[in-house]
């Protein structure tokens, strides 16, 4: 038995055929959306503006599924026949505008070349506005709403995203019969849902990104909305009451995609969720493992049994039931840019390209920690967790007239690190157990030196997902354990998960140099963030100075 | 009538030919020192240290001033034999230790490889933990000694200096009889002293680097210097009893170096003053003109006439009676780096050369005030003025995803501008007139984007020196004083100097942006360089976007 993962991610979509006995990869496949710059519809004139083509994903999960299954059948034993469930996991909040029959306006001549029609990326952060407003409105009527996500709303979440598109673009907005999140999406694609009202929700996109939650009877009550817009409030009635967790399926491989990838009709289609929780599961995600997906940006996902009681937590950007695994509260936290702020230097700033990456990789890994006296902060993209303030920016603090590309390269990889030290303190100082952290994501994977120093800043073994496609198997073990492969999760994830044998553990040197960076880093993050108004930074460039005397004696 | 000025730069030695009469350029010619890069001795391990061979400022001196006769000579109406002075202007504090003969150890082989038998170069800033020493000392026995300069002694100064060689290389002190100020050691060698106790010293090196006034009786008292080191006082004998101001001679040209430069001995060479201070004379300097000389650093130099009472300026390197034109205190300002702050970003950060600085400054004229976001502090090699600390470093706020090297290079530019505001600030803040800025040095001539960011920044109009070698002009118009050319400096100055038709005059609309970015910059200012030990830096990245959006619209 074989069973599909599609991972939707920000430029490309992945599909993967994975056998169920033991997780083995057989094949796989990689198409890039066609549309926009990698994938990504741009607005030279806001910065903050990023949308998909829907059409791009359809061509894409056509392409990357016949060819998957192209390179399975290559393998002994397989056949596309033997496939018994798929499973599909997308970015997050990603809301697509539909019409009346399920259609994404976008794929309407009318609105073909709309930007606010199309996909509302994860990363578009246009409605900085508005999720301001949610935030002071949510804790003046309905804490309990924010209470899960840090007690801040994002601009990159399903509210802000439907709500600045009615104050900038109202006629889209009018010409919406529903918003549909792309995770739910897919799956009502593959299963020939032509009505909003029957797609099945996920309660991972549901809960961590609109405000979802039986607590309170499902997504927020019209009164609420209304205080934003009557039109939302009106708009409730047109989205879900219910959403689900991995229990459920979403559908049924529909005739005509069946026929269209080369697959059995009938076969269950899982819940769509984001791509880090599945890939989370892909990980091997259980009590007391912390998942990093480390990519262009950088996702935390932990478990805690919803048996227990989870408080809320400062600054973390979701806890929802059922988001990742069944069973467990979800807990997610992130930063906002991770991958981005490497490309950034490299290729916007240096000018460079895959060959510089590599240079200045190897040259980062000559440097001792501390030896370029450099500080900086990560926040080029806003900072998620802790902060939950997409209206933070990049900092750097320490620069000579000597200091080079790869030292400034090195800095921004250690504030990476630092942030995910932040994060990860504030979790276990609320009391989510973490005794292992497995990494996946290309950069966990290529990038020896990085691992090095997250666990030298973290002061935590660093594992590898022993999947490169760590979202697709999640996927795919979602549909295995849907398609009845296995009894549960854990036993799934205990057949088809590992870790490769090279871990990384911390180093006691880099470890004691890096303890007082981290102090320095939280002077700075607390200054600029806000947690302290009234900073002593008169230290900070001489403790650098010391610091970096110190590393080159 | 003719002189002529020689001028020694951090790269390369310069000497021009000047008409009396109306300071007519006929001919000049540059000559880059061969030694260490670009002319300066490093050592990788240790960013701090910048020295330089002795032996290059001879072999440049002959070279040069050959050369710029040659030049002169194809002019109708010259001839050497029609030169009348020589004035010598120099970087510092630039102290050269020698030997009983006024020789350099350098020049001996045996010292020859030495990095600390050199010139300590101005930029030298290895004796940091002496000049702070140096303060300590000065502030609790002789707070009268560092009040006229910030209250702090620096690491780039002649003590510092020459306690740093007795700590770390005992052996290049102890052979070292006496140490020179290459201001003072190049007249000396065109007069051929032979000894250092008859080389003519400058006050200008003497008031502002090596704590001399005649307050106090010349240079710092045995019993204080006892303090320092035994070593320091006794060497004090070795040094000399008394500093002279621009009416003094060096001595007159012997007839060896009259020879070896094709002019007439006996003529008189003007005393040495620094390269700043020479340059502000150049450019026309006198009370309510305050020059500033934009080079690899900035010095900015005004004048108050000495009948006058200046108070002391906190964070003002130097008011040193006589140290710039006879009769009135010089005060000397500055920022360690700003030049070299481009040249660090384009070169060594972006890896491009001349092309590149070109293209970057071609972008940077495109964009509008506060349009990137950034805001950077100018402190890629310490804090001269207002704050006096070498223990600081650059830092730069506000980078996204997408902030460009042309915004950064942008960004370094208006920091340099608001430190130079600060400065300005300062001192008519202590009742020193600033009614016009006439500006030198090839930034200031080359890159009119540069002089308009500094107009809108500081609120004043910006003009530009008419002579392109100021330093030079003014050494040239100091012996043509000395010779009896002109009655005066003020007459001299009158008849030789001159400003640019093209000035820069503020734009309403920039200023207006440009404040809201200097308080954020003061802001980062006080915090970062102790001033506010209790700052609320919350709000300045959220307001950099304001400003940011605001641009953009």
């Amino acid at each position: 038995m074989f069973t599909l993962g599609i991972d939707y991610g920000t430029n490309s979509v992945r599909a993967l055929v994975v056998r169920c006995a033991d997780g083995a990869e057989l094949g796989s496949a990689v198409f890039n959306y066609p549309s926009g710059h990698q994938g990504v519809l741009l607005d030279p004139k806001d910065h903050n503006l990023a949308r998909q083509h829907p059409g791009d994903y359809l061509v894409g999960l056509e392409k990357s599924v016949r060819a998957a299954l192209a390179a399975a059948g290559r393998k002994r034993g397989f056949s596309p026949a033997r496939i018994v469930g798929i499973g599909v996991d997308t970015t997050g909040s990603s809301p697509i505008p539909v019409d009346a029959a399920n259609r994404p306006l976008a794929l309407d001549p009318k609105w073909k070349r709309n930007l606010n029609a199309q996909c509302w990326l994860w990363k578009d952060h246009t409605s900085i506005a508005e999720a301001a407003q949610i935030t002071a409105l949510a804790a003046r009527h309905r804490p309990q709403f924010i209470a899960k996500c840090g007690n801040t709303y994002s601009s990159e979440w399903f509210w802000s995203k439907l709500w600045h598109c009615l104050n900038v673009a109202p006629a889209v907005f009018n010409a919406a019969y529903s918003w549909v999140e792309l995770a739910d999406w897919i799956p009502s694609v593959l299963a020939g849902v032509d009505l909003p009202a029957k797609v099945v929700r996920g309660v991972c996109c549901a809960g961590h990104k609109a405000l979802y939650a039986d607590d309170w009877g499902g997504l927020p009550d019209k009164e609420f909305l209304a205080l934003l817009d009557p039109k939302l409030a009106a708009l409730r009635d047109r989205l879900y009451e219910r959403a689900y967790d991995a229990t459920v399926p979403a559908g049924r491989l529909c005739p005509a995609w069946a026929a269209r990838l080369g697959l059995p009709a009938g076969i269950p289609i899982a819940i769509g969720e984001m791509d880090v929780h599945y890939g989370a599961i892909g990980c091997g995600v259980a009590e007391g493992v912390l998942v990093k997906v480390i990519g262009t940006s950088t996702c935390d996902c932990g478990v805690v049994s919803a048996r227990k009681t989870v408080p809320d937590i400062p600054g973390i950007c979701g806890i929802v039931k059922g988001a990742i695994l069944p069973g467990f509260y979800g807990i997610e936290a992130g930063q906002s840019a991770v991958g981005d702020i490497f490309k950034w230097w490299v290729e916007v700033v240096c000018g460079g390209d895959g060959a510089l990456h590599a240079r200045l990789t190897q040259a980062v890994a000559q440097q001792r920690p501390g030896e370029s006296g450099l500080l900086a902060l990560d926040w080029n993209n806003g900072n998620r967790t802790i902060l939950v303030d997409p209206l933070l920016t990049g900092a750097l603090v320490g620069q000579t007239l000597y200091t080079t590309p790869a030292e400034i390269y090195r800095a921004l990889i250690e504030a990476t690190a630092f942030g995910a030290r932040a994060i990860l303190e504030r979790i276990k100082d609320y009391g989510v157990p973490v005794q292992r952290i497995v990494c996946a994501g290309g950069i966990a994977e290529k990038n020896p030196m990085l691992m090095q120093i997250y666990a030298d800043i973290t002061g935590c073994t660093m594992q590898v997902s022993g999947s490169s496609q760590a979202c697709a198997l999640g996927s795919a073990i979602s549909a295995a354990v849907l398609a009845g492969a296995h009894r549960d999760f854990p036993a799934a994830q205990k057949a088809m998960t590992s870790v490769k044998a090279r871990s990384y553990r911390p180093i006691a040197a880099h470890r004691r140099t890096y303890d007082r960076l981290y102090r320095l880093y939280r002077k700075l993050h607390d200054a600029f963030g806000g947690l302290d108004r009234a900073a002593d930074l008169s230290g900070v460039m001489k403790e650098l100075l010391e610091i970096k005397r110190a590393a080159r004696r």
